[in-house]
């Protein structure tokens, strides 16, 4: 038998088909013709069939032995997943079921257990403020000393450290958290309950979050809530540190995120400014990276305002980005705004400021990593934001959600590879999308546009580094024939896209590569124990 | 001011640019670089935004002066409509909503008023038995002489006519509608009882019908509930009269429908066979058009097979479908193979049937008109179904809803004009999006693919005629600015994608025109007598 043809029949029966390739350009031309047996029709189908394999994002990976055993298992776990949805068998199908209440139908997936144990590259897309675990706020941050909280008369507990007695505060009067805590009737109870009142988990999130803004006030909030924890001086150090810890465990080895630099608070209530927090990222970066020799990678800073301000404040952190970018090379990366996008100012009112650098003489290189097209509101002006974007030189796209309603847009990307990060999960619990296989990025990943998976703001909704948008890229961004392929190369897409200068990639490459052969031994070895080795033996 | 730029400032203001094109080809390379001052960089966001509204449908429609002032207050309401609901001012979205709850909502939409009025060419995509508004049945049907019903233990109501005493029915006693109705506390609301129980309006959709086949097995049994009516001769002939009147007094002037050709029942259990059917539908086309003379079209018959049958039913439907298309061809199309697609045996599975014609000496030309890719699930035997259509060379795809995601299809469909007939309403309401934003047909109105809207089975969500799709196409498929090019070009896509053979198709285009030419008339004299036309005088 033909190479080819066997190729075409294992990719039909498995969707495993790595070990050549095809031209990729595939002329339909030919086929559009009646047919005279059904043969030729058998060929001219497993033909389409196979070129559009061949266009997907992880069409170009090719998987040796091993990999193509971990392949088997993996793909035999997708489908057996996905069936037990499909078709009248009734189970939820975790992609379409809101994060807030499908968490735990996600963790059950054996597909899942292997994405986390899989090394996933990079978190491009991330928030200082929600990269940790609520939890470890709760049973780190409110345990220490001096730590008290309030309770709005709408049931929002705030949370501040004051050395000595806390000031009046009429309409949420402070109270010791260590107190209220040994008032409680549990101990589980009250935690539980600061850890609930701090994200956006609810029982019934389409009542709780009937539009988009309501969800996002309530975002905001949360946000807001968390920050009088996180901005506390030795919780921002350690919470920094944790966000790390808590990527690497999740076999992420770098991450950029978008930070405001705020003004983190001492107990006497003095504040630290601008140039401390960046100077501490950095510092706690080259510390967490000695600390975890051959195992991580690093991560920048994107210094990010918000979307509401005036543009003489977003010309000032330009400038200030560009002085960072000189102090901080190894650990600043570039500029972006922040903040819903639909009520926020659009880029091209702020295009003055964002010009700066490129109408400076010699022209100054601040790279941009929009965020753009977070919308479901064609032709608005945030809905533009994506034209702005790319007409910026923007180095990244953060979300991209309103990409695909934009031809020239998406001509541009493609052809400057303007990675897009697409943040599954953050889409659906923020109201773009409730049933993810219906995320656009499902056709930017069939046709191998410039892709990373990230989590935006894990904290708030339960989830843990990057494995369960990861999950959801490969369980509803693809079909049910999509394999490991995609998930290589979406990990190291992220590498790639990264704002790394070369040096950097290539050293990360090299850490990326150990890991990724360490994952397929220890994938196989699980097998190997099991049993089920044998199948494919 | 040079005629290019006040057309592009025209069009950033209200969406308005009919008066010439610029080349639809655009060079994106040439915006790459730094901007070196905002003048240069305004001209090419421009010519971006420019550029994408010269790709979208309607891009070569010519507004004339009097189009282009009833263009002004069509875009006025658009955008006023938006603007209710975006960005905080909290009016739900209609789109956004499910019809099932959402349609008072449209209804109140000026937008929605106009499209009314708008005639909307052909609607080539509806279900022998759920295209006349289900008050028709309720009102006329039940009313007759010999209706029975029957109402089972979970509270579904069936009819059947009967000559005499009815047979019986155990688990489903036959009782008299006309005393049933009597014994009723009210008339209205023992009919409009009747009503709901045909239909799939519930006041929480999400809740009656949490999953994509719960949500099907009740559409189809709310099909079969109004079939004993519709299937009793007398009713038949008047159901499919009345459907012709509801789409013309919706200003569509034509229509193609997927006929299972049911056998139809008399008052003493004998019944009427598919050839009756079929000479039936002819026959009330050619009254219809004839009582109707310089107002409607016409229609055909695409005989349809349900897609659970064995191999050898589609290939004797096939060969029947042949033999009618030689008998009626005014009025008999092609052929397709219908019901929920998941759990539906897919096309390759009938292929030798369906590859009769081409392999048969000489071919025998029997135009397809496949539902192809009317899923979320990406990958499956389903979803493929959208290469089978295209390689079966359907002359349509039915729904195509998972087109986006296989990009040689879509080179296919692009290059050879298949159409796609999108059903927005009914996407929504059987589950496959619940925001009608996300449906992937924005990416193809944005790209100018070979669309037509239609409503698939209008009467089960409460709907008539296609005014409500074409409102939903018009607010949610495309965005803030797109106009009145795109319900024009979509209007004229419906006559040019119809199966009428060329002859037919100038006829109905010239009837198109004169309806057009009197819509616009009508338009602008609403306009003058409410004195709103000074504004733009």
């Amino acid at each position: 038998m033909d190479v080819r043809i066997l190729c075409l029949l294992l990719l039909l029966n498995n969707g495993l088909c790595s070990s050549f390739e095809l031209s990729k350009e595939f002329d339909v031309k030919p086929l559009i013709r009646d047919f005279r047996d059904k043969n030729t029709y058998i060929r001219a189908r497993n033909e389409m069939i196979f070129a559009e394999s061949n266009m997907r994002i992880g069409h170009d990976i090719v998987l040796n032995n091993q990999e193509q055993k971990v392949n088997q298992k993996l793909m035999k776990y997708k489908q057996l997943e996905i069936n037990e949805s499909r078709v009248q068998n009734g189970k939820p199908f975790p992609p379409s079921v809101s994060f807030l209440t499908g968490k735990p139908l996600v963790e059950k997936s054996q597909v899942f257990q292997m994405i986390k144990l899989m090394p996933k590259g990079a978190a491009l897309h991330l928030h200082d403020c929600s990269m940790v675990d609520l939890k470890w706020l709760v049973k780190n941050a409110t345990y220490r000393d001096h730590c008290f909280m309030c309770t709005t008369v709408k049931h929002a507990v705030y949370f501040k450290f004051f050395g000595g007695t806390p000031p009046d505060n009429p309409d949420c009067p402070w109270k010791s958290v260590k107190t209220e805590r040994q008032k409680a009737r549990s101990i589980d109870e009250f935690d539980n309950m600061l850890y609930m009142n701090m994200s956006l988990i609810t029982p019934d999130p389409v009542k709780a979050y009937p539009t988009i803004d309501v969800v996002w006030a309530r975002f905001l909030q949360v946000l807001n809530q968390a920050n009088g924890l996180i901005n506390y001086t030795p919780v921002f150090t350690d919470y920094f540190y944790e966000a790390l810890s808590e990527f690497n465990l999740d076999n992420v080895q770098y991450l950029e995120f978008r930070g405001l630099l705020p003004q983190v608070y001492e107990l006497d209530g003095t504040t630290r400014n601008r140039d401390w927090v960046m100077k501490t990222y950095n510092d706690i970066f080259e510390k967490f990276v000695a600390d975890h020799k051959n195992e991580f990678t690093g991560g920048k800073v994107i210094y990010s305002g918000i979307r509401v301000v005036p543009e003489i404040d977003v010309l000032n952190q330009v400038k200030e980005a560009v002085r960072f970018r000189q102090m901080y090379p190894s650990h600043f990366a570039g500029y972006d705004l922040v903040g819903q996008e639909d009520p926020g100012v659009p880029l091209i009112s702020y295009v003055d400021a964002l010009l700066y650098p490129s109408e400076h003489i010699p022209p100054i290189d601040l790279p941009y990593f929009f965020h753009a097209g977070e919308t479901d509101w064609e032709g608005t002006p945030t809905d533009r934001n994506l034209i702005d974007a790319v007409l910026l030189n923007t180095s990244r796209i953060g979300h991209g959600y309103a990409l695909t309603k934009h031809p020239q847009v998406m001509k541009v990307v493609k052809e400057r590879g303007i990675a897009i990060e697409v943040n599954p999960i953050s889409n659906q619990v923020l109201a773009l999308v409730s049933d993810l296989r219906n995320h656009p990025a499902a056709d930017l990943v069939a046709t191998d546009f410039p892709v990373v998976i990230s989590a935006d703001d894990p904290s708030v909704w339960g989830a843990r580094g990057l494995s369960y948008d990861f999950y959801m890229a490969f369980m509803a961004l693809a079909g049910e024939t999509t394999d490991l392929r995609l998930l290589k190369k979406l990990s190291m897409n992220s590498i790639q896209y990264s704002a790394m200068n070369p040096v950097e990639k290539g050293k990360a490459m090299n850490l990326w590569r150990q890991k990724w052969n360490a994952f397929i031994q220890q994938a196989l070895h699980q097998l190997n124990q099991s049993g089920e080795i044998s199948v494919f033996g």
